[in-house]
């Protein structure tokens, strides 16, 4: 009798890549509420591709990190899905542990295993410790689950605390990522627009391709410079076709300004070609 | 009595990332000559350290590949480190096989282990073998060394012909790139600066840093736009402050044009900080 009232079909459906106790589901529940159900996919691309299907309602994706960089892999998977549309961002502050099976000691470990976005933040700690090898796995939340099986105390993960507590692993060192500022930025991903109120400050992703030729770039910057919009990001991808990219612009603005909509304009005309990804309310924490 | 005529005194030292039989390797040979001594190293980072510190004349570093884009660890290796310079640029064809113990089958495998940049190009490979998992570890030929130790028919290596031969393992498949026009370009490094022919087709690369304000990079961009300069590469890399980012640039232009210096002139006066990282001859297969 109670199937009818069961949440169920009310959750919605969030895709994320990792483990469950990966820093994404964290970031999925802060973004869409406790009462989200959080999908875990084992790659970047197959969190796009589910919800280009309609597999689930909605995806998440890390876009960049302040120590690691810009997450490559995300925004392939949003370059590869041109109907996927940008609804929000969310910013988390990151703290690694390193977490090992009972008995085990920061001396007895071999190997340290997390994502390589993670273990890039930690490079202080690896050069601390020269005899631990650092090696890549699919997540830092996954690396913790294959470490509690393994039950190998010369085996670490690189993860969260949730993670420790998730897999019942022990933390051996905590906050050993290189700054304590540490944040990843995460986007939320839809099939659909957001709404957003006007005058709130927005920003603005698009993927912009242009000629190989001098002050061709210039003449897609230059319309936001003239009107005061902030170039917030940029980062260049390659096309496959040897020594051509696809830009891809993060601008920050009011929403609603019509210069922003006058600017879109202005690039257009001076590109290959324009897609609008979408605008999403600015995050900080 | 034959040790005064030996060419090790006269051998150049250069470092590169990886192991014997590397794509690096292969390069540092096309760059520097037979007889140049390639010096092995773990990480990219390495290669930048045992330069700086003078432990060899060169180094080689591969910065960016057609099919999976910038190598961000070479550059953070070349942020990381002030005083080397940029003297040469190559441009090596890239052909992966896949390489297993004799005996192994591609139907045997479980896993393929490689450089994540080169499990990168060869997403197709692995989308027709959903089977076969993917494995980063530190080196190409590093895994086609591991691979051949192990002697296990299920684990497989993803590297150049050259890695087959050198250990003794079997082509399974061969130009499993996604693409056969995959390139890889790479960087000569030194500590001192290249004398470059009047005219020649040459490529600047340069760190800037500028304001987080609109039209900051803008005011990096123009000057060279109205010289005709040709802005062929754009990347941000986090300068660990959260939200902020280096730029590193490269300019193609003639050898000693004067309009290069004019707009280094500008781009300094425009910028919090200018670094030149080099000038060296543009190089095309």
């Amino acid at each position: 009798m109670n199937e009818t009232e069961g949440e169920g079909n009310r959750e919605t459906r969030v895709a994320f890549q990792g483990a469950p106790g990966a820093y994404s589901e964290e970031a999925v529940y802060r973004a869409c509420g406790r009462s989200a159900a959080a999908i875990p996919y084992r790659e970047n691309v197959e969190v796009a591709r589910a919800l280009a299907s309609g597999d689930v309602e909605l995806g998440l994706l890390p876009i960049e990190n302040t120590l690691a960089g810009s997450v490559y892999v995300s925004y392939d998977a949003i370059l590869g899905h041109p109907t996927i549309v940008a609804v929000a961002e969310l910013v988390l502050p990151i703290h690694h542990c390193v977490l090992g099976v009972s008995g085990s000691t920061l001396k007895s470990l071999h190997v340290v295993e997390s994502h390589p976005v993670a273990l890039a933040q930690c490079a202080k700690f690896f050069a601390r410790h020269p005899s631990i090898v650092a090696r890549a796995v699919y997540d830092t939340a996954g690396a913790a689950l294959e470490v509690s099986r393994a039950k190998d105390p010369t085996r670490a993960a690189l993860a969260s605390r949730l993670a420790a507590s998730h897999y019942g692993l022990t933390i051996l060192e905590s906050d050993v990522e290189d700054r304590p500022d540490n944040q990843t930025r995460f986007l939320v991903l839809s099939r659909r627009r957001a709404q957003l109120h006007e005058g709130i400050r927005a920003r603005t992703l698009l993927v912009v391709t242009t000629e190989n030729k001098p002050g061709a770039l210039l003449r897609v910057l230059a319309p936001l410079a003239e009107r005061s919009l902030n170039l917030v990001k940029l980062e260049a991808r390659p096309t496959g076709e040897p020594w051509t990219y696809r830009f891809v612009l993060e601008i920050e603005h009011h929403a609603g300004d019509p210069s922003m909509d006058e600017a879109l304009g202005i690039i257009a005309a001076n590109s290959q070609s324009l897609r609008h990804v979408g605008t999403y309310a600015v995050s900080r924490v």
